[in-house]
């Protein structure tokens, strides 16, 4: 008997379902509604298009209705909003935005994948002119045409997730004066704050006005632009703002046709992907799912995922309940100027609020074999179960090969895996390419040394509140490392002459050692444990990192 | 009680073991043996200093006897050969090559790290002069200043696996007319031909001559160079010859030691490193082990595994044996010239040798998402028991991003994992990094593909015994696409109005499917099978591989 499949939203998750329900279901009648003007379209490179990195908006649009209804066989209607959904009847409303007319349209398996919306907080004076969201291609077209016809000079964006920071960087490629105001203490509010520290730096050298812990209280006019006003008190000019505080899953039409939502608002959906009514499913950013590693329910505002479960859901469709979806673990990335951070599983942040049992490290590491020209230093975190070792989270930032780290970390923690299977990653290697003991290895050594107890590590904020009464700390770098930056109250005993000065330090303090990444301060500790110092401690990460984040 | 350790073997597996061993056991006696002049150096850049792209000698030492001796308290000895091992009585006999003096040294507990030694078969000539081989620093010297100082014109390097291909591109980047010569009818021996296949037509844009399923037969002196007679009878001129036809273990002293060598010359271990003799343990280029894979007796010739089983031998010296290894994969990767090539697992063709059930699938795919600029072709292969979908190999060869996808399926292939876990690898996506789905996804997807029987891949090779009378060529590619390279024989009908012609297809024939890089095809096979076409094969890879692979 011929199926008949009608999906609501026609960009990542709908019309990956669609494709693969062809491709499984030739026969089926495929009806796929779009709202907007554009399906496929590739809403993670409107911000390059309107930087000008992409030039050929062309290639924005991966399909067209004509070419993908064309290979696919599937009714594509444009401008053709779903505004109702009567789940016992099986029949849905539509609204054809051409010509204004409603209609119905029934339907054995509905599939609802409408994304998610720009979070617009009801601030003084936010509908005010030239304040833009960005989400589909309509938003991108008005963006990228105010910037190219009234060449603002300056521009506020509001928000420093990854959208917000790929919109700083896009805007300031065109030469345009860009200031970031975010609410929290940090950029990217999935990472820790030692790690989001590092982008603060790098926003610095990159001459980006930067407001941290700072929310916009008012927007108001001004001349031709705008002025904002801060918590703060402070107050910014500009001639446009772009709002990137975040998303919501677009779930009112799910609301209002009896479907059950989340505690944050998405679509409830069970491990085949289905909604809480019979026929009904759901994929995309719209969807509430278990978070595998915390078991919460969580929301996903990604690309991969809502590919993912598209053809997962097809399959689930035609083949029946079988394929059970996982659940997405976060894994994100963005370029930041020169930078680029990504993270995956759970921050320290992230896991202490959920109430999860966690340790972590940090360690440097370079981006291929340092002997090799052009290898950059990476900073890579890892978070993981301090019984079991079960990794919970990696968090990367540096210049090159960041993606590479995260997506070997990904790849373990997707797999339930554990520190010791990062040690156990043979990862390739040639000198261009990594070192014979990559990163993510170094950072499985360093969890296990963690966990057997071979070395305490210290976070950078811990360190920072040492104590003179009751601490020493000891600089285990080179003498002329040492005068460079020494801190204040440290004594200076390199690691390769400590077995000669064990009788300078002292044995009834806490022993705070650090050095330049946190490796020799490791050597050190081994050292020192052995000849009966008891309480050590090693600043995770070295001075390098420390640094960053208490600047 | 104090515990003597002495290590034979001063680079990648020895002073690896050393360092673990010190830092886990600050009390021992630690004694590092080595013949040569240098300990722990980069082996893996000593072809790009003679290349001149890494500038510095110094770089290549990572440590210095002084430094290590100093660092990890350990009494390095240079110049240094252990010539005897007398395993009851623990005592080794060392010859001292600065004093031209033995003596013995006693053991609690032997590690032999000695690496591999270049090959070098009995061809008439081969120890003319200007024919160098390259394994140490001393070799690296003298090659370096053969060049130098000799300004050759032009060179032969006779076999093409990772070394040589290293080799070519370090020479050619000097300016010298490089030929490479290889007996096997491919370069890069542990790859599928289609795959190595694209090296070569990279080698022809680099004007670099290659010379394949061609051995030397003799070398000739000819004036201040050489000349190669090859056994096609062709005659090479040459300044000066780098011979990397592969290494063999350096298991004479465990030989003479009476430790058991495996079939393949290597020295046996047991999962916890520890060889034939009690007390006698071995690591690095030097062991024969089960391959992960196969269970087949194997070898590795790779830092990064020496490396580990380095860090492994020690954890279980102190502790016991607790600690097991695990195997290589054999994962490995070359830059040759702008290309880079990876490999992880077993080839078609190795597994083909194994006996070993397996199929395997082609997919193209893009280093990033191909809106955003830069993005650059690769071409991965992933191959698999057909039965359970467990990932027994990965091949890639591309521009970007090669490292990144052979480091995702190693992870994969290392935990144990299938095409099912290449699915649901959540990597880090944004335009500059990857697409929604990642190649590797895709491959995992085309693998399923497979497996399930929703479409019969074709290789490169069995398409082109395509026979007229039994098949029918289909190419799905656009009217324009074609007509610029149409394969003789075939019909046109492009995939997006394939339902329209569906008569004009024959039903009786084979139908050999071919499009780009796969994709279409695959959608063509789709929609033909359920329209009742039962013969039908898509070829693997498409065009993109297949034009190479036959050129
Ligand atoms: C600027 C930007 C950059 C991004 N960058 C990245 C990135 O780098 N990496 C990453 O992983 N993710 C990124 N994302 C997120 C990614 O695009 C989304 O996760 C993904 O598109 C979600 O897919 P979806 O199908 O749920 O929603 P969408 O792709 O947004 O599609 C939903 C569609 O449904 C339509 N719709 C909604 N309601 C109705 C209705 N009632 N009737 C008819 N149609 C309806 C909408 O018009 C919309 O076109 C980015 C998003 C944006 C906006
Ligand atoms: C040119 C080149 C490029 C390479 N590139 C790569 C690459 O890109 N990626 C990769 O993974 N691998 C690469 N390798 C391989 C890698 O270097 C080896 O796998 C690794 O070094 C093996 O470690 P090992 O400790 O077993 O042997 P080695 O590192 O070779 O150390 C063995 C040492 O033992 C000493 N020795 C031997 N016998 C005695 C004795 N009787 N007494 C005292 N000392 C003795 C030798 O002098 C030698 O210094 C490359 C190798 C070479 C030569
Ligand atoms: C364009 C779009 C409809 C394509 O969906 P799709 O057809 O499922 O995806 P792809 O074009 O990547 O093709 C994937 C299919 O081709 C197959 N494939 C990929 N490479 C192949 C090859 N070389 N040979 C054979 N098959 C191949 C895969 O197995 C998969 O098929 P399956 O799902 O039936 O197993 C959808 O991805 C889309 O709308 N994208 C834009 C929107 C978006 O994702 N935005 C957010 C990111 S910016
Ligand atoms: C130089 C050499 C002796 C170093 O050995 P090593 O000390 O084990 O290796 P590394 O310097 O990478 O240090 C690794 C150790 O530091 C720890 N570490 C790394 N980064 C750290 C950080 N940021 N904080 C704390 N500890 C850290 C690791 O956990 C590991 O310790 P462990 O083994 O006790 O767990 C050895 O690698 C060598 O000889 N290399 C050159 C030869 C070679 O490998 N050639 C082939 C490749 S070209």
């Amino acid at each position: 008997m011929q199926k008949k499949y009608v999906i609501i939203g026609g960009v990542a998750g709908g019309a990956t379902t669609a494709a693969r329900l062809r491709r499984i279901d030739e026969n089926a009648e495929i009806i796929m509604l779009e709202k907007g003007e554009h399906i496929s379209y590739a809403n993670c490179g409107l911000p390059y298009y309107i930087g000008g990195v992409i030039k050929d908006r062309d290639n924005l649009l991966v399909q067209t209705p004509e070419s993908f209804g064309g290979r696919f066989n599937i009714d594509v209607r444009i401008f053709s909003e779903v505004t109702d959904i009567d789940a016992d009847s099986q029949a849905i409303t539509i609204r054809d935005h051409k010509t204004g007319k409603e209609y119905t349209e029934n339907y054995d398996k509905l599939v609802l994948s409408p994304g998610a919306q720009p979070v617009k907080p009801p601030i003084q004076g936010i509908d005010s002119k030239n304040i833009f969201t960005l989400r589909n291609v309509d938003d991108t077209d008005r963006i990228k045409a105010f910037v190219d016809d009234e060449k603002p000079k300056s521009a506020v964006v509001v928000g420093a997730g990854f959208i917000g920071l790929e919109m700083a960087e896009n805007l300031h490629q065109r030469g345009i004066n860009v200031t970031v105001v975010e609410a929290a203490p940090q950029v990217m509010n999935m990472m820790d704050p030692e790690m989001a520290a590092i982008l603060h730096q790098h926003f610095k050298e990159q001459e980006v006005g930067l407001y941290l812990q700072d929310a916009v209280k008012a927007f108001r006019p001004n001349g031709d632009g705008l002025s904002l006003m801060l918590s703060s008190g402070e107050i910014l000019n500009a001639d446009f703002v772009v709002l990137s505080i975040g998303v919501k899953p677009d779930s009112h039409l799910a609301q209002k046709a009896g479907l059950e939502l989340g505690n944050r608002g998405g679509i409830v959906v069970d491990e085949f992907l289905q909604t809480s009514k019979e026929n009904i499913y759901a994929v995309g950013d719209a969807i509430e799912f278990p978070h595998p590693l915390t078991g919460e329910s969580s929301l996903a505002f990604l690309a991969g995922p809502a590919n993912k479960q598209g053809r997962i859901l097809a399959d689930n469709l035609v083949y029946g309940h079988k394929r059970k979806y996982q659940g997405s673990i976060g894994t994100a990335i963005a370029k930041v100027f020169e930078m680029t951070a990504a993270t995956t599983g759970l921050s320290d942040k992230a896991l202490a609020q959920a109430g999860v049992p966690h340790q972590s490290t940090i360690v440097n590491g370079g981006s291929h074999a340092g002997y090799y020209p052009g290898s950059t230093n990476m900073v890579l975190k890892i978070t993981f179960n301090p019984e079991d070792g079960k990794l919970l989270g990696g968090q990367v930032v540096g210049y090159d090969g960041v993606d590479k780290r995260v997506d070997m970390l990904a790849a373990i923690i997707k797999a339930n895996g554990d520190i010791y299977d990062l040690q156990e990653i043979e990862h390739a290697y040639a000198p261009p390419f990594s070192s014979a003991k990559d990163p993510v290895n170094q950072a499985g050594y360093n969890a296990e040394n963690i966990i057997k107890g071979l070395f305490r590590p210290l976070s950078p904020y811990k360190f920072h509140e040492w104590n003179h009464s009751d601490s020493c700390l000891l600089d285990v770098r080179t003498p002329d490392e040492h005068s460079l930056n020494a801190i204040e109250g440290s004594i200076n005993i390199e690691v390769d002459k400590l077995r000669e000065h064990l009788d300078e330090i002292p044995r009834d303090k806490n022993l705070y050692i650090f050095c330049g990444v946190g490796l020799r301060g490791y050597v050190a500790t081994r050292i020192l444990k052995q000849h009966g110092f008891e309480k050590v401690y090693n600043l995770s990460g070295g001075l390098k990192v420390y640094q960053t984040a208490i600047a």
